[in-house]
């Protein structure tokens, strides 16, 4: 099970890679066989090639990612965090939460957000 | 599946009603056959004792929430929020994770903080 310190750098290496407009960079954060369920409610992807396709264009949007408070980990192989996305004049609150692999990659993520969280 | 509004409310309502020191209160917004996994990673408790005898001791160490940003939900049956919680001279950084039944109870809740979320 990786550490927290581990979890915790590759959340903000999530953070800091969609911000630099790198999908490949987030996708490298990713296990081969990993899920996305972006949002929570919606069928999760699954697989490095649907996983790069989800980033390819969500990145392109030029979505910008901030915390809004400091990443928590776990006493298991999860992390969590709280960070608002801004897309043009659109802000959208969300929580992801990662599952992590005995290397520290994400095997799943989960993206909290509702119809009722996106601003404009 | 209970709406955005719902869901957020009972969230509230769990932060409300741990803060005004009523373990009752708390335990009401639960299913029967819900799961509580306080620390992820922890043993799960299940079932309305296990999880009235958890708030029982929790609410009783006095301590208080407030929230680090706006709840969240979902498109699913699923809400989120993080918060600090004070005891005393201690803050945990937390987030919580529910999910939820048709009426709007809790089905599970899993409250993400690892070992260097606790600050002195």
């Amino acid at each position: 099970m990786p550490d927290s310190k581990t979890m915790k750098a590759a959340m903000q290496a999530y953070i800091d890679s969609f911000n630099s407009g790198d999908p490949e960079a987030v996708v490298a954060l990713y296990a081969d066989d990993a899920t996305v369920e972006d949002p929570v409610g919606s069928p999760p992807r699954q697989g490095k090639e649907a996983i790069r396709a989800f980033y390819r264009e969500t990145v392109a949007t030029g979505a910008k990612l901030t915390l809004d408070a400091p990443i928590r980990s776990s006493h298991g192989n999860s992390a969590a965090m709280a960070f608002s996305a801004t897309i043009g004049p659109l802000l959208v609150r969300v929580i992801d939460v990662m599952t992590f692999d005995e290397s520290g990659r994400f095997t799943s993520m989960k993206a909290y957000f509702g119809p009722d969280d996106l601003i404009r």
